[in-house]
């Protein structure tokens, strides 16, 4: 499940799912510019940090391009097995990237061979044996077909991938279910179904799917409320109607954790 | 009103309020820490520069007790500044603070006479003139009567405060009040309604109250939609019956102004 | 003259120079990395941002490629103005970039109208009309000869460089100054004298060229002299024969104007 | 020895050194700033991460008085160990602290119970059962005499403390050698022989100090250096006749281990 903050991850972690999906749509969205590395890699990585302290469950990055070439990747890597971060989904675009959803936008490939260094260069970086490098195929963004799909998705997986993510901005699942069929398990597969958000959850389970991303759901959940909610203070100048919509000041002192540190006064401040 | 990131900060302009209050409690939860100054004041500042790159109106920043002494303070005023931040709160506590609103915790109160050369340095410091210095009173939440909140907002006054505002954590508004009746007008004065949040913003007003401040709704107002949103994901596996509760990918790329993007290149690559 | 940091910035201004070069070598070799964009954007700029609270004379950042594409580019120009950057120098590769001195590394050129494009962008997008975009020649670093130099500083021009830089790893003059007779003086030049370092200013101020940098020697300088003193202190396991070559502590307290500070503690600390 | 940047650091392990001292002073110093905590926690944390990066041997910090309450010294023990810093030295002052050497400044000490509660919480908070926390006393230089030293030192003994530094700003160790004498080697003991540089180290050993750190030298080494280049180039406007005097550009590129990277793009870019 989608997270863009550490307030957010907590949220996720307490909803009892087993992994944070720190999107780049989110974390830019959320900072208040462009998914198309306007915010430098460790300013994102400053965020990854907080997401990390606040959970205990693993998180992977949507990494975009890896931020450069193999060697921004070989840096990537130390920073994050650093933040205790789990793994790194790396997409084969250039740098710098832009959205896969975005309507019309122009979407250039990476080389595969270049891209497939980028993986065996993460894979050879990682220092714990667990740390998890995801290859991003956007071959369908990009306009391409089946075949080229495979074909990337076999270069990586060569390259040491611990798994694939195909990617499509379909409104049906025709395409990612195609990889599937051909793909047979060959590595684990993780799909996104932010375009086709209408298939059954288990028609992507049945098809071979290993791992399902809700992309950017929190995200666009807070920004609608968000916009209701500040529409409503402006239009009624108060706030005392709001109580079944907002949490209680508690709740968040409870996010918090608080109470942690009220204990630790008690033993480290007399 | 109040924000904590870019996005919220976007959402409060486009809602047509007047300015921002960027909130410590909101900006600390939402990075997942403690209201306890856990973040360090160069990590609220870059949070900071992300909201104002986003808007055009006013922020206002709830800066503790400027993070420091006055040499602190001084610093801080130059880097808002330079961030086109239009105005800095400071509040009369020893560093590192704790949250107005906690129970039980301790609130011990900075010595007036030092409290008061913060305020003068960051007036001597700012070279922008409508920049703008407000003293935040929290005599009332120390436990401290009205002749001891007047005394204080008296000496910031004089030490050159662009404004006052009292903190209480009581349900009705009786204290803030009697200090606006004994204040007469000597500066604004701003108002914090999250405690007496049932107190009509009218009466607040007609009391003699400048400016009202909001100041942790919209991160409220999100975390109670998060939670709400993930629990329904978790239950339900699936994303296809949250339209009317989630804003579409395509307001999350409005929000950030892909269009502007989108024209810039034609114009920028060819 | 160059420099990489506060103190050295502060050592280039009371020496008297007219302005700083932020080198990129210099301030990616004294953070401990490479110069191949291994520190991100904003690390560089908070070096920067540092540089300009220590000093009043112009800076000139030696901005690599821009760090991305002309929208990164455009963020770059808004952040450096914020902090006082006077100039932004980039130049024709591709990110990330390689230095132009390391022997046998391949630099690939930018498109010319791409990197046009850049350029045009970064002079919309600055306020202050001061600001100065220097576009940086590096044809002759990646193996091309003068028609290609000259065909891209003209198209840089156009697009509205307020200088060219002409780089060159020859170790005598002769590429830039066939550059500057044929450029005649359409636009200012800037050399950069390391490679041909034993070619007298005036040679090369006679052929026409207006800015000189030395663009990396006080780190040169600074490195020399850390690693005897090191060796020494490791031999000698002593430091009281160190004090014809060190610095005193209170030079250090002075060229961090601890005075000012003092003054300072006078007016708002009773 | 003394290090303040990821270059400095690397020259110290070259040189032989055991380990590193990340100086308050010199990194202060190298950002252009005061060593009163005008550069933020985590700025300061972002250059002892490059140092880190940069080297394989131990780091100790001069964490100053741990940047706030016990709360932050339990958030500053975490990251440093995630960033593989050895170990935290804390000195017993307020925040924000004063240079202990700095002439005419008062130095206000913090509360013992206070101060060992820090120490406590620091030990209580790591991970790593090799990091070492280090108490410093600055009871000599708050004037104070020798019972009250031993008084703190055996608190903070108690509290948990790895090791003691004792500091003193007079011109002969005898304050540190008198409480070395009543020390007995309760536990290990740091001496920093700025102020009486003058003893030979024989003799602080010998009178039973276990660790020596050669605080600043580094840092006062480059700035004569660069003091004298800066000088020289602008008065002869040349640099032809530095070359016995500072690095070549060469031994640049090998202190960033420009080769390694060669290797790699052999290996993973084709």
């Amino acid at each position: 499940m989608e997270a863009h903050n550490g307030l957010s991850a907590k949220i996720v972690q307490e909803a009892g799912f087993q992994g944070i999906w720190a999107s780049s749509l989110s974390i830019s969205a959320s900072l208040g510019v462009r998914d198309s590395n306007e915010a430098s890699w460790t300013q994102t990585l400053e965020i990854l940090e907080f997401m990390s302290d606040a959970t205990d469950i693993p998180i992977l990055i949507d990494a975009d391009t890896g931020y450069g070439n193999f060697n921004n990747v070989r840096r990537l890597v130390k920073k994050l097995e650093q933040r205790d971060i789990a793994g790194m989904c790396i997409e084969e675009k250039q740098f710098p990237k832009t959205n896969s959803l975005l309507e019309g936008a122009k979407q250039p490939l990476a080389d595969i061979d270049e891209f497939a260094g980028k993986v065996k260069a993460a894979k050879d970086t990682q220092r714990d044996e667990n740390f998890c490098v995801v290859a991003r195929i956007e071959a369908f963004i990009a306009g391409y077909g089946l075949s080229e799909a495979l074909k990337r998705a076999e270069a990586y997986h060569l390259a040491g991938a611990d798994a694939i993510l195909v990617h499509s901005k379909e409104k049906t699942p025709h395409q990612v279910i195609s990889f599937l069929e051909e793909w047979r398990d060959t590595s684990p597969v993780i799909l996104v179904p932010t375009a086709y958000n209408t298939t059954p959850t288990d028609t992507l389970i049945k098809a071979g799917a290993d791992v399902i991303i809700w992309a950017n759901h929190l995200l666009r959940s807070s920004v609608f409320a968000m916009q209701k909610t500040a529409a409503k203070i402006y239009s009624d100048q108060r706030v005392d109607n709001l109580d079944s919509e907002i949490a209680p000041v508690a709740e968040i002192f409870r996010l918090q954790d608080v109470n942690e540190l009220k204990q630790a006064e008690k033993q480290y401040l007399k």
